[in-house]
């Protein structure tokens, strides 16, 4: 434990979510907003608003509502989102395919550098202008590129050993897409992507009489 | 509104994880666990856990523990993860295709059926046992085949026409991958999947001296 005052990882996950409704809200030339009519537009109450918002003191002016860019802008701050990250995809099948064509970039700071496979197929192809390289060659060149960040796409049997190899490596964070729990990590941050957790949400949701659209997204 | 308790979908959106941990706790053979043991597994608070499941009632037992598998079965319930639901998935791009080749039928009721695309290089193939029909088709394919469920994977510029279409099918609900919300879809539950949601918390983390483990997960 440090003693900078530590916010809860709860708030932390709903930061991405203002970001992008102050992003569109911005979009459309909107300046200041209250906090109800916040709440109406991104799902949470008022008051859970304003305690998130709290945390992070002096965006908010009791009876002018927020003003739109500085509150943007200052979770854009929190969220670190103009750090870059030098970044590799392990896994170029469909999923790593699929992250490697997205332009993160565009509101994060990680940078995709290079895909690696194990298959012989797909190894020296080049998709969406990256490169993959062999698997082989992964801890050469996190090391020769001074990598940052690894996407984890690969088969869920095959990730523990990637998880092995990357611990002996520079790298400080793995956003990860098996579903599985990766050991022996201690000094790197993981971010496990739980894709059926959203799914099983839509299953509860087409068995019950939803009534609060806001509540869904 | 209506009269039944209404769980709040922060509760319901905790549910998957709770699913997951109990899963993994029954395949080690774990028959009961307290709050407490719980809470140090799956990082919330013994008292949120408690407050969590006292929503559906009768889980617990003072001074005794969880039955995992009673709990475990529960939140299946609650979730409605019995229920089937033949589901197509439009778009077999590269997240398409990740989709498809996922066993979702092993935990949840999703069964895929087909895909559908615009691409006439991809029309006609099949992939992962599942054939690619031309997106002219889905309207008939669905109420053929009495589909209830679909995943649009279409890039962004195409996800509002799908839903445009799909908005005048049976279909009941829509786990959306493109970035943006669909409008015209009020008799059809939307779930939105935001990726970059969590890869903004993985910078987060990158940039803090995290230092519990538990709550990143």
């Amino acid at each position: 434990m440090n003693d900078k005052k530590k916010i809860s990882m709860a708030v932390i996950r709903r930061l991405p979510k203002y970001h992008r409704y102050l992003q569109e809200l911005l979009d459309k030339g909107v300046m200041r907003i209250s906090s109800k009519e916040l709440s109406k537009i991104i799902g949470f109450t008022a008051s859970q608003i304003r305690q998130d918002l709290n945390n992070f003191g002096g965006f908010g002016q009791q009876g002018y509502g927020y003003n739109v860019q500085e509150l943007f802008l200052g979770i854009q701050e929190i969220l670190a989102l103009k750090q870059t990250y030098k970044t590799v995809i392990i896994g170029a099948g469909n999923m790593g395919q699929a992250l490697a064509n997205y332009p993160w970039n565009q509101t994060s700071g990680f940078e995709i550098q290079a895909l690696f496979d194990i298959n012989p197929k797909l190894v020296g192809l080049t998709i969406h202008g990256l490169h993959i390289y062999d698997i082989e060659t992964l801890s050469d060149y996190i090391q020769e590129n001074q990598i940052n960040v690894a996407f984890i796409c690969t088969p869920k049997e095959r990730a523990q050993e990637i998880a092995d190899i990357l611990s002996k490596t520079s790298i400080q964070g793995i956003w990860n897409f098996s579903p599985i729990d990766l050991d022996g990590l201690d000094d790197i941050v993981v971010e496990n992507v739980h894709l059926s957790d959203s799914l099983f949400v839509l299953s509860y949701l087409l068995n019950e009489d939803a009534d609060e659209e806001s509540e869904r997204r």
